[in-house]
């Protein structure tokens, strides 16, 4: 049942503690200080702070493309000093830790075989741990001690199954059309909505028309240039999600999109 | 008298040069160039430019938390081109470069033994200095050198004692209360005090008060998560500092907070 | 003909990407799951979108600063998903990857010898390929390859010699003057011109004065600490490009500068 990870690779580091203050620094610092040969990558600081969400997504979007022995360093952490368990996964595509906060839950959702332990053992965590900041107290010196041998995942603590998921709205389908809406968008002004490549199945045509609002954008494009430049569009993005873009602009100022905004994919009839 | 380091570790990037620019970039460049095996970390580059104060602060608060073996290469330098001189300090926490313009009167000051000499020997040095541009063309080439061969720092140039000091305004007590008040604020809002818990000593206690202005913000708490979400409430950091955080918010806009502002401590009675 | 590199170094990575989205993150772990050993340095990811320009200016100022066995990918990338080639230049200075859009021009002026492949064989990109992403599914993977084996560099594709060339305003030389103007600014507010130390010669002088609509900078200065603090002038950049700054401060909201904004240099009598 338990992953076997073929290598030991880089410890991948997510959080929302950006890049001016010592935070993120100080993580790398510990790491390097208990295991000297880490290869530290830095997915995002630059989550927006406490957006789990946000977290949950990036991290959905690049843990495939990442080496399978990688282990990943989710803190995006507003529940810290609580109650709020630590997660550790095993899975075939790395180990993941993470606040009991859903950060994890796109991840585990798309994983068939993991096995997970709630990090109790105080062995993992520095000998004093400030109730502020255990991204440096408790989840670096963790992922240290994992990347260095990686055995101890057993000693974490107690293996659990429960954990916090997040509900993202599903699209819904209506006589001959989805209905979604906008989650996120990237520092482009790309907006990603709910609708995925797996929603639409056999609906995902070059003849659906996409909509927003009143505005119809044409035909699911594959590319941005398959319009002039300025000119909105939708398209299916690089993580197979229904995407609404303008060539060399910015869609969520051009089309005054927002967080909720309703998408439509009227199917081929 | 001289500390000795067990093993040479990474090389601690700090600057004010941002990470659009070729700055950043530049000066790794110039590190590999000389040492392909370098370790760099960045610890920040989003100082506010020429904010000495504020490098001096996160440099604090990190530094701790590195390998003694690390070199600290601290670049914001508002005086480049100007007759200021590059020290270099050796403690037992590892060798760090700076201009001689305060950024490292934290660590001295917190440092029992070290040794710190005046950068001259040009051969550490790139042959062509751009006086606005040491970063890359001083600091780079002398902390790859001395990454490479930690003896070198024997031949940096002479031995001074003498450097500038920052001055952080202290703490005051009057009358069974401290008055501090704010200095920084970090990414997500918090306001870090001239409060640390060395002041306090005996008088930092769960029945102490702080205020802020007229706002009671309770007793000292341990985290975060001891008020409801959007609670304003005064903890001590994960750098033993007296900060006002804002559960899963922003204390700097929700209390309206400047660098200045007083922070009142009444002690328990 | 072919330059040869010594030794495999850094892969350098320059995009438009930013540092809050999955993007950058997913090209490491690609080049990471190909090439474990990769040394990753970001040069910058913070290029303004789809500014070809910038990108062009931060990697001309950079590249001669690493070493020569360096890999650069520069993936800022408008046309990504047209016909536009991909291109890799082997050169003295490295190997470059880049779109087909100009962003090579500069570093390629100034390269004596080099060879020029049009990036087409599949085999270096990943099976998939997005049509939005070629960041992570074309250039990651290539110079992964590259990285691990140089002289797979012939593999990738026909060799080609013509290329988009970007074009920079020329300055003007007028009855004892030059006439140029400002380009870009930098985070600190510098402004660069399109003035450089070879178009004034032997007219860079001391006694040359230079001009900003009506306010005289006085002569080209050697550092900013010929002023006094809050002084404005002009002096030769570290990418020995004339530079237009304020001691301890932004030329740009100072002098109210603009791209375009006209810069006179007056040649000694």
């Amino acid at each position: 049942m338990t992953p076997q990870m073929s290598k030991i690779g880089p410890i991948v580091l997510l959080t929302d503690f950006g890049l001016r203050d010592c935070y993120a620094g100080s993580m790398k610092g510990v790491i390097l200080g208990i295991f000297p040969e880490a290869r530290l990558v830095d997915l995002s600081h630059e989550i927006e702070p406490q957006n789990v969400l946000q977290a949950a997504f990036v991290l959905e979007a690049a843990y495939p493309y990442f080496p399978r022995s990688s282990i990943f360093v989710n803190v995006v952490d507003p529940g810290v000093g609580s109650e709020r368990r630590i997660l550790a996964a095993k899975t075939h595509s790395g180990i993941f830790l993470a606040p009991d906060n859903g950060l994890l839950s796109g991840v585990l959702a798309k994983t068939e075989k993991y096995e997970m332990r709630s990090v109790t053992n105080r062995r993992f965590f520095a000998k004093k741990i400030s109730q502020t900041f255990h991204g440096r107290d408790c989840f670096a010196p963790a992922s240290a001690q994992l990347a260095k041998n990686e055995s101890l995942f057993n000693d974490l603590g107690p293996v659990v199954s429960d954990y916090k998921k997040l509900i993202r709205p599903s699209p819904r389908i209506e006589r001959g059309k989805m209905k979604g809406e906008v989650l996120f968008f990237d520092h482009f002004g790309n907006a990603f909505t709910n609708i995925e490549t797996r929603h639409l199945k056999k609906n995902l045509s070059t003849n659906c028309q996409v909509w927003v609002g009143r505005r119809n954008l044409g035909p699911i494009r594959n590319s941005y240039f398959e319009g002039q430049k300025g000119d909105a569009m939708a398209l299916m993005s690089s993580s197979d999600i229904l995407e609404i873009a303008v060539n060399q602009g910015s869609a969520r100022s051009v089309l005054h999109l927002k967080k909720g905004t309703p998408i439509e994919v009227y199917f081929e009839k």
